[in-house]
């Protein structure tokens, strides 16, 4: 069942996304921060993996705790095929959370993508990875600078959104929002449907057809929509 | 005369105008937030056609406003040709303020330019609706998920600026600014001959003269100046 | 003996640097603020030559302050061929601290680079100097609007880092890190030694090896690496 | 009517009132900004008289501007006795948007309070009026030094918060909340309500009684609360 | 043990150990957010009982949410006599995470004080309550509209810090500082001699004495405090 | 002649002087974040001593600098009797730039007061020392927490002001304003005569008087006023 939501919401915009959400009552699911690193011109979908940092401390966070059970390398072990990992790094611009190499092991991983309100460092190692990364910058030095990573699978906070882990990510050139698990099938569903309209709208304005009346559509539109959308092949 | 006008300001940076409006003892005409979507190269002008948010409330911003009188739909019907929208979306970077299909409109109705200190959503169809638009950014969600549209052709903010309706506004690679109705013709005509000034010092700097005395000029350089002015065909 | 070490940290990234800073317990070293104008794909290093900037007053900063003895046009003049010129703009985004001229007689007297936590103006004109730039974005006003050049070759403040005259600075994709003198050795040869074991662990990722044990490395990675190592030709 | 409704309004704080409209799914009604210049112990109500600033531009914000047709002066004879003026002052700090003449103005005139997100200027003075007021603080330089006075009675921003003209404000010592017209009965009739109930929470916690169970009530408590309810004066 | 350490503590001002802190390497210690709701010239000392919340989402942040297992009221029966609660509020301004019931209930329950760097709601009635407050404001609005309580006794990161539960907490009038719990000991009895050196040096300031050879003390200085610290009673 | 200036400049408040410094053009005068430790009721006027700060960087600042011949001891002894110390501290909030001590031995060294756009620290201890304070907050750590003093006398940036050593710094329970010395005489003698007329405006308007003609003045509010002013004794 997921795998039809998720190939649906692949074509649905998170514009459109969030425009459902918004009928549901939600306007916090658009993360604030999370920018493609590369444009893609396509949408990433995925289960949600957090990951969580708090301030560095300086008897903590240090080049040593690498080696730690509790750590960054070990989160990846555990991240599933196909989720997206959602870093809260406390919207921290002064440290790149993930690098090159274990951007790398991500991938091997077949991780989906990695999504965070921080930086990643080694900008050029990280393109080359081929993991999709939505983050707020880049910056040279590493998470131990000025984070403190403290576990994994836990409710966080990413760019002025709750996360919680198995919430769907959807992400795409405008960026990344979060679609509480009880929403999925109505946004995918209700969103293939308002792209298509929107779609109908758009060629409308292509023909010099003015906003008002059509746009939200009145009577008139609504019905013009309904003998295009029943002639489609 | 404003066709003139409008003519020669196309042909001086926003760099260039800025210095003269310092010499009218305007400091605040640049507007911190609206950056070119894509890069283009020349510059646009216009008479600035103004749009005001307030922020959000959940009781009047909904996606049924969106078809009451009061609406950016009704707003892009009253823009003139070659006018510039100018939105003050307070710098809220969380909701797109337009998408494709209100940009497609604009260009349809010869809008010169979109300039806000928010963001637009749906980045790919604004491109595609090659309406040329200064903002501070993408995001997914609609403006009725943070701002409130309140009104047209009032005067607003921007960025940190003033705009009043009519004003000129000039938008090229290095951003956008504003020329009081007042100052145009001094700023045009100007701004023209420091255009001309700065380009025989670039040269100079190529064949090494140093800048202090050529930048600004000193007696000598002054002179040479108005040799080399002069002697162009 | 600089010139070999300036040459071995041309080839380390800014990444291993700020981790080998980490070691001597320096966390603040990479400077928040400048970026890339322009992605470069190599590091530029150099000696800090240091600008001063504090607040705008109406009463001296003016475009007469241009031809001033305490002016950017004099200091330009004092920069030593290869050095860095790294420019305290107080983080202000609304004023351009230089523009195409300025660039142009930098890049003429040898200057490595320009990095500033402010903005550059005329950003056409300053790709075209060739000057390499980090900068924190592009803003039309001139730096009178906004701010008063009040000297050089003092310490400074530079995005959230203390700069010291001689100071080596090292700017890449990522952005830019200072490194104090006395320990400008340690971080070339420790970064060096560095950015060879990540070669390594790259190659062992892309084998599919997971990270806890490699990186940082167990007795018996450790092992496997000397063994690379010493059979590198 | 109003004035009865108004009487409740008093007597119920600006935490229920927010948790009221929480119910309505009204989550932005509290300015965020606007704080007691000196702590009252008691409830301001009224009518929002709306204000609004642009930024300055040098031209147009001078001490000249004072004498305008469209001034702070001419603003203030229109403000009916017991209306509060609210003031959109984009939430600048540096300039004072009132001194003690303007409030000992609006204070002959019966202005109920002046609520901005901005600031004022001469403390003592302003004390001295002994208008009720609610700023983010206060700044010696006048209005015209970073904001320019453009109209009044039309929908603003404060604080974070939408106000239209005519909406209920509510100021206490936790600050100021906007109730929307259609709202203020329900608010009235149910904020009154939740404060007896709250009330009695307190003396229970007095007595020891842990919270879970007792806030929200499980239906132990809530029939306790009734016969409490039932038998007071 | 902790009792005579913690009775130490109280007589150390959290400048004194902030500065001890840095001698052990560990400069972020100090939460930024933090200040008393009300003066109260002595200090208190306990161990953290922490809080945290993530944004708000408005499905799952809601007034019903009081009642669920995993809520404030919940934590606040688990926090030990004595215990400092410690919440992190992300800096959040605009919601009171506690109001008057619930700090009368920790009261209650002997909980020592509340440090968090967010708002508390309700002012008037907190400081009724008498539970030691540090916070960083005060707001209208319940937790629930801003934020999501999402557990207790997890490392958490307040006003720029790493708290971890059990870490020792100092607050007074300069706001809240964090000790590692390894280097409580030292902090305490380095800390306490400290505060004698620095006692002495006031009294010499009173007497004329200048700075520079005083603090710190040079060789004359040193043996001149021996001799005073000798001859105390 | 200082002395007499400055007498008159103690009498007119910092709104004035803003008001009267806008005249000639300056709109940055006053410092953006230094308050009142403790409210006065009285102005401090002096001449600007200035103290410069930039970030910290772990190898220089460290306790161990308090005994170098930089630092802010050295630079107390060479404060001027009844001048101002201004320490540009680049607003950071973090780390408290004086304490007891150095507030102590300045006042011993009859320093009229301390302006800062920084914290200082130990509250209790500054207040008791009675050394005028004007600061943007309070914080535990030492400056060497968060910046490195390197020197004085020098320009500086203070609050988004530009300080010249010996500029006039006139500070009252509004904050602090600096006039450059170009513009010291205008002010005092002007601000002197526009407190006059607005304590005439001020009985105006307790008389009931509307401000529209009053303040700016009209014809016969200017005529009245003459009358008014030349029947004081």
């Amino acid at each position: 069942m997921s795998d039809v939501l998720f190939g649906i919401l692949r074509k649905v915009t998170t514009a459109t996304i969030s425009t459902m959400l918004l009928k549901k009552g939600i306007r916090r699911c658009w993360m604030n921060g999370p920018k493609p690193l590369s444009a893609r011109g396509e949408a990433i979908v995925g289960r949600a993996f957090t990951l969580r940092f708090v301030p560095v401390r300086e008897d903590v966070a240090t080049t040593e705790s690498w080696g730690s059970a509790i750590s960054t390398r070990a989160a990846i072990e555990e991240m599933p095929a196909g989720s997206i990992a959602v870093a809260d790094a406390m919207g921290v611009p002064t440290a790149g959370i993930f690098g090159d190499i274990l951007c790398a092991r991500m991938k091997k991983r077949s991780v989906a993508a990695l999504v965070t309100d921080g930086a990643v460092r080694d900008r050029a190692g990280v393109l080359m990875s081929a993991l999709p990364v939505w983050c707020a910058g880049v910056a040279s030095p590493a998470s131990v600078n000025g984070l403190t990573f403290v576990g994994w699978q836990q409710p966080i906070g990413c760019g002025g959104c709750a996360i919680f882990p198995g919430d769907v990510i959807v992400a795409d050139d405008d960026g990344a929002v979060v679609i509480p698990q009880a929403s999925v099938e109505f946004v995918a569903k209700e969103g293939a449907e308002h792209e298509l309209y929107e779609s109908w709208v758009f060629s409308e304005v292509e023909n010099g057809v003015k906003l008002p009346g059509l746009y939200p559509p009145n009577e008139d539109a609504r019905a013009r929509y309904e003998i295009w959308r029943k002639s489609r092949p």
